[in-house]
This record gives C-alpha cells, structure tokens and sequence, in this order.
C-alpha cells in the first residue's frame, strides 16, 4: 500500500488534481503495484515555515523576483 | 515513547477527544508501555488534498451520496 | 482515507498483528469511517534513535531496571 | 520546497532509481517549481507493518497467489 | 539531505524564524554535512489536536495556568 | 508537545546523541517550552533511497569525492 506524502506551499485546485493524477500513474506505472492501493496526501505550509539551508521558501521567492 | 500520527479529513472536537482516548488506550493495552509515554497528533487537511487509487476523498464521497 | 502512523521501538510480530486490528477497530468506531478505509503503518525505530526531554528510549529503559 | 515522501514495501534499486526520477519528473512538470528544489525520500517498510482495511500487506498478497 | 520536521503548537513568525535558523546552525555543527543541504519545515496544529498521556495540549496548558 | 522528526543517512551512535541533545536544548531556548515536553527521533535512510533535484544522495556523495 505505497503512501506518497507530497509537502509543499500552497497550490491551486487544478494544480492539485492533475498532481495527484500523474504521482498516483507514473507510480503505478514504475512499481506494477494496482492503481487502487496508492494513497496520496498533498499538504501544504506557508511559504515562511518551510526553509533550505536556512533560508524560508518565502526569502527564496523575494530573492527570485 | 510511541508517536501516534492520525490523518485524516476535518473531524469535530468531540470526535477528535474520544479518538485521543481511544487510540492511546488501546495503545497501552496491546503494547504494555505506559500511558504518559504516548503522543497522539491528528492532523487534519482538505478532502480534495488525500486521494485513494486516483480519486480524491472529495470525489469519493460525492460518488457515495 | 485516514492514515495512522504508528512510530516505536521494536514490537513482536503478535503485537504488531493486534495493534494493526484494534487501532483499525477503534478508529472506525469513533470516525464511522468504513474499515477498508483505513491504512495504518508500524515505523520501529532504534531505542537511541527515540528521545524524550533529550534523554533518549535506550536510557529510559535503563533507568527504570 | 517540495518534499516528496514515498513509504513502501522493499523496491528493488532500479524501481527506486526510476521512481526517484519520474516523481520528480512529474512534479516539476505540473508545479512548475525548478528541479533542483524537489526532495525525493522512499520509505521501505516490512508488509506485516503496513495494513489496509486490518489486513497487512504480507496477508493481502498471500490472498492474491 | 537531512529533512528536519518540527511538529508544535502555534508559534510566532519571529520564533519561527529564529528556530529555523538554530535548528538549521546546530545540525551543521553536529553532522558536518554542509547547510545547503539541511530542509526544515514547520508544522502546527491546534492545542486540541495534540496530546501526550491521553490529555490534550490545551488541557495541560490550562492545567498549568 | 513539540515533535522533532530527523531524517538523514547513517550516524555514528556519538553524533546521534549530540544531535538529540543540541536539538532539544536550542528548541527549549527558542521556544520557551519546558525540556520535558520535546519529542525527538533519528530516522535514517540508505544514501540511495533519498534524492534532491532528481540526484539521489549517493549519487550527490560520488561527485564530491
């Protein structure tokens, strides 16, 4: 029973569908595990709560504009 | 020290206080280890962000009215 | 779909097997969740690995023979 | 940041690599977000650790040989 | 890639801030493993969703009041 | 009841200790909550089951050498 736990910021409602669409296929299609046994959780967190090397997702989108 | 990880949809206060009991005394019944060891978290998220064999919750639960 | 994740040390096979079926049990009872609904998933960890207030599982243990 | 948690039974190194790939893959494609953000980590547990509907993985293939 | 999940209660954005930096500093120093490669994310969940022993957050913080 | 979750490679037994404690000290300091309340644990994965931008961390280790 393969549970794939996709954490991220926020996204939008088609964004998350398609999502959960292509993971749960091209899952299935590289493990041969039945399509029905895949479970997927999209959660998301604000921007200033999740950081890589120290830096917030939130400082990493200001430093790109 | 057990960590207890529920996910699941929103559920209501009173459901959620009776789940905490139950699940921690089960917990202690099965595997001997003493109550004040148990942590519990329920983390609830939309039924359109968890899907099961490619339908989300949302889906699923329309299919069943 | 609810997802129970249930972190530990080390638990026999018997003790998995139960507390596989009662947290099911329980769960669907207070959720009125149907059962086929439910994944729950054992996560056994070494006793060193696991700490609480910084004294970790393995240095409990010892403390309480 | 996306981080993408893939808990399964055991996958051979291959249909790790591979899987390792496609998600991320995939993510980027409907997200948009740059490759190099996307953290990949596959979780391999025993099948009599993991239960869906109080049946583990171990009993459901057994069911299906 | 180290992935550090802090799970908690609700906190402010600058003790948000300065734990992301700390947790971030002293996993370097301990691990050696360079600081680019540290991801940290923040997650919090209501007082009553959380509990150790059976009893609530928001039932030992009135307790303790 | 803050929960500290730690994934990463392998660690010796000694930086897994100094991690628990430098972990739990810096997030009683920053947050403020009691040393008793902190949940720690060291979840650690092979170098090849973990990957960042699609590279897995071994792959990462090989080129750096």
């Amino acid at each position: 029973m393969p549970y794939i736990s996709f954490e991220t910021g926020s996204l939008n409602a088609d964004v998350k569908r398609e999502l959960i669409q292509k993971l749960t296929e091209v899952s299935v299609e590289v493990t041969g595990i039945p399509k029905e046994f895949f479970m997927v959780s999209i959660k998301e967190f604000p921007d200033h709560n999740v950081a890589v090397g120290g830096r917030t997702v939130a400082e990493i989108k200001v430093s790109q504009q």
